[in-house]
């Protein structure tokens, strides 16, 4: 990374980053109140710093080790600041939590539509709906976006239109680098799910498209690797990014009681390393309907920006997931809680340890 | 297990017990409101049970599957009462949290004095100290009461002392089959730890003196294990058995940030399994001081019984654990917000779910 | 799974397919001696059963709860017989063991025709280059075919005329779907990588080229899920997979002294599952050049059907995991002594268990 | 540690070991051929390494960062010299491996010498049985050991008078440090199971009975910290300890097809950092019979010293761990194949990385 000058020009600026694009490389360019980081991006074993270091308005050049640079705090040009990432009219990362939810796979127009209001009541701000849903058995049912391209239109449109209809910005998993163009036409979010975070292609593919991006930490990932490959997205230009722990695997011999083990110190960890806002998926991570309130309430103490939670108006029907969808009355009473909750949290966090910002 | 019908006089469970006992067993009796359940404890190929049922005012005679009967909910006679432990005034488990706080390892009377009241002050009700110490190299400080039997008994009686000068209940941690006895001379609390979490021996032995038990989870136990084994503490006749989550393993490559993965979704499904009280070890978990406040809350949010924390004056001058004590203005912030998080938690999870007395 | 008559004939087969394919399903068909199993695949909550087996020549029909069907020995008409692959002249899955070696990265034209002729004289049956480099940082070498569309081709060149010159079919790992078809044209064996191993939009691609295919398992993926998401190739009608173990996540903390946990009862565990043949990479696993050969001979008396190693001249030198790289001097000891140990190891096992054709 | 000059005379020596007994510390002392090394063994931070390294005849003085020192190579006066462990006339740790077999669980004077003979006659070097039994289950039998203590003298009597018969060394797994003196008077090696490798007052007791200890690696312990801990049975003086890998946790979501993950590469990992001899126990690693054949060759090829092997002449009848028990006629096999392997894999390691005496 380049850090420039406090009184560096913009014609400085804007020399560097030619410098940078003449070398071959990509220029990333943070800007804070009062000085401005250039990150160098590219192969790392040949960036010549030294050549870099002498430009003009170059204060100094620094080799950033971490994989994660550029979602840094340390790259960031103003360390306290956190990003706050809009969709529609909704913010996450901002002060109050963002509550998605929705079905896990929709099932027919009218199945999304009754639980699109029930949730907007409820007090949801993003609709969420499965399309193409990765599935452990290539036996089970992939999702009706699976069944042809029409019926993916088809699906894709129910869940445009629900969420104009109830004022949700939309969100819905990517399968398939070949799928993300079509999605992106629809939905506001595009979400990488937990078993596609290693795959770099369709996170370039994913990132190219300039919308928010849910990506979700794989369950045999540590956090360094999950931040390692957030950075892949990062590095095509698109930091609108949104982490989410959905747990990782269970530990020792025996019942787990919990399908995976929701790592909620990962939340304030990330926060440390970096300034994108990290969510919870309680559903997933227990797989157990009777414990979605505990976690969700578990996840906004541990100071996460909202939660993303699967809804149906009758869970047992669920025709994918089923053990772990609650109905709409469940998430309003943990919609208030939590929103108390986080308050409470976050209030005295700030008063304990004087980190202002976080 | 003997489900004695409602109406079965004590003479008959009594000649049940007795009958239990002729045939080289032990009788665990659970009494309910309305029924009185009969556990029989021992190598369970060689149970009777035909024999049994037939005894007057036996209604039915059940195998229960699972490895813990004697803790879990199933086999309590009242299936929605959870169990109060009294140490001291203190009770563990009840409607408001308990905080265990005090130094990683006592380091002299002058420093254990100086946190006692300390945390005394910031709202702590059982005070911890560590004087024989587990670690994970032969050749690190082990404890004063390593050091000898009158450097022990010294630091013993400084615990004592404490907890009666400042009104808290004590504990300390176990270290090996021998010193059990002096132990529990001085202290009123036992504790088991996490690494000794598969001492079967030890369980039998600590059990046995009747003493509260806080029996902690080992990092690469799944819950069920947890549970099968705080069963031996339970066939010895001694139920005060307070859980301790304190996070396991961490997954995947690379840094996980925190020292372990605090489990937290297991304070809610043990809640479910059995009627003991769980709480959880934030300290050890995250080993991050700045970490701490946040799992603190999570905690809370997931309906703990409490919080067993490591606190000094000067955390960086710490002889074990330095990088993870706070300091008792810490913990007073934290006690302040837990109590209101577990209120505004517990209450409403009684809302969502209709689970009285969980 | 539908069973056909002993004496079904030819025409009653065919029947059934006609009517599984106009019940919307894709039918796969394995005939065995003496038997005709047919597979129906789709969405298992909708096969009409019932409706199946009545038809002529139908002897049974059964529901395999498994989510590997298609590659379990239980469907397998002759569930004795192994699966053999061919790839040119080299059968992976006999009698012998079969040698993948070649550099972890191509560097340049020089470097890999000179691996080539080392390994072939070394006694390797299949030539390995990678050019599409997955790595765990996005400013790491991703290989010379992220480099460009040309420099892809020039080095899928170098890698096919390698291959020709030193008479070896190649391999190669796969990266983003939009690759897999150029890769195609030039390799001879596609490999997915472990971080791929879930992206089932990717396995499509990949099977439906027609070639055989190397499979790795994931680091964080049980046996179970290792063959449930290789079905996603089968379903595809190519059963020409190679499943490769090459480490899971290391338990415990502190050093573990290896990479990831090479887990070799996987070996003679999945040939207990399946018919396809198992290979090993104790390169990636070990991450330690000093460890590649003992499980090398580790692998090959675990009944292994080859190896897969990686070989570089200088192995200080290579640009991606210089670490785990041997000569070729080591390769040549490594192949003589596990051809010995192969033999050896599978001759007693048959006489052990009397398993014929494992 | 403290090296000595080469020519430093004995007196030297002894008054280097009585000034490190005078400041408080325990002396060990490493004679190899050409040199002297005296380790200090106490609470590391409190060591006057300065005072030290001025007495006559040091040559130097070095701390050494690992928490195992006395168990490791750089600490062995002679690094390349493997320690042979003697048990009656068995060298374990020798060039040829040694094989322990026997009932999981002794259940009879006639099961066991049934068992004795057979195994005697497969090849089998030292005799098991267990007598104390940890089980995950506080209701499932504890081995004849638990049923009192004249049933415990029974059980060891047995075990000693089978040794004496067969002509064996014979070992048993110790439970509970009271138990410890008991067993150490019936039987030639001590073993310290899995469950119990974290429990350091355990291992002082055993290893001051001053006979061999066979020490198994924990489920969920790294390398590092089964090295670390072995050093608590070093720290007492004794040195002959055989180290056992039998299996972590199992990686993943659904089965794994073994009870535990055998990890091999462990062995010759293990053989870099100490001189103790490594041995593999199969049975328990893999739970299954069918596995244990394939998972000795494997073990063998590895370079393992030895393997443990559960033993029953009618192994469904077995009352304990029934799954994993093979006959005596299997264990011949697997004992003439291993043998061959052995040589076979440990003749050409040296070879091809020049590595004398390992």
């Amino acid at each position: 990374m380049i850090i420039m000058h406090k009184d560096a020009t913009q014609e400085e600026i804007n020399h560097v980053i030619a410098e940078v694009q003449k070398l071959g490389f990509k220029a990333d360019v943070s800007r804070g109140e009062s000085i401005t980081i250039i990150g160098v991006i590219g192969d790392e074993r040949n960036i010549p710093f030294h050549q870099l270091s002498i430009l003009p308005g170059v204060k100094e050049t620094r080799m950033i080790e971490t994989p994660y640079k550029l979602i840094s705090r340390e790259y960031n040009a103003d360390h306290a600041t956190n990003r706050i990432i809009h969709a529609g009219e909704v913010e996450i990362g901002g002060k109050t939590p963002v509550y998605i939810a929705g079905p896990c796979a929709i099932e027919s127009k009218a199945q999304l539509f009754r639980i699109a209001e029930e949730v907007k009541k409820a007090g949801a701000h993003i609709l969420r709906g499965g399309i193409f849903k990765p599935r452990s058995s290539a036996h089970s049912f992939q999702g009706l976006g699976a069944q042809g391209d029409s019926e993916a239109r088809e699906a894709l449109t129910w869940l445009r239109d629900a969420g104009r209809m109830f004022e949700m910005p939309t969100i819905t998993e990517i399968r398939g680098e070949t799928k993300v163009e079509l999605i992106a036409e629809y939905v506001d979010i595009l979400q990488i799910g937990a078993r596609n975070m290693y795959d770099q292609d369709l996170l370039g593919v994913v990132a190219r498209q300039g919308k928010p991006v849910l990506y979700k930490r794989h369950f045999g990932a540590s956090v360094e690797e999950f931040l390692s490959f957030s950075e892949y997205l990062a590095v095509e230009g698109n930091k609108d990014i949104i982490l989410c722990e959905r747990g990782v695997l269970p530990t020792g011999k025996g019942k787990s009681f919990t399908r995976y083990t929701l790592d909620l110190a990962a939340v304030p960890a990330i926060q440390e390393e970096t300034y994108l806002p990290v969510i919870v998926d309680p559903s997933h991570a227990t797989g157990r309907r009777d414990l979605v309130y505990s976690m969700s309430c578990s996840a906004m103490a541990a100071g996460a920006s909202g939660l993303a939670i699967e809804v149906h108006y009758n869970p047992a029907e669920s025709w994918v997931d089923a053990a772990q969808a609650i109905t709409a009355d469940e998430l309003k009473n943990i919609i208030d809680t939590c929103n108390r909750l986080h308050a409470l949290a976050v209030e005295n966090r700030k008063k304990a340890f004087n980190k202002p910002g976080r």
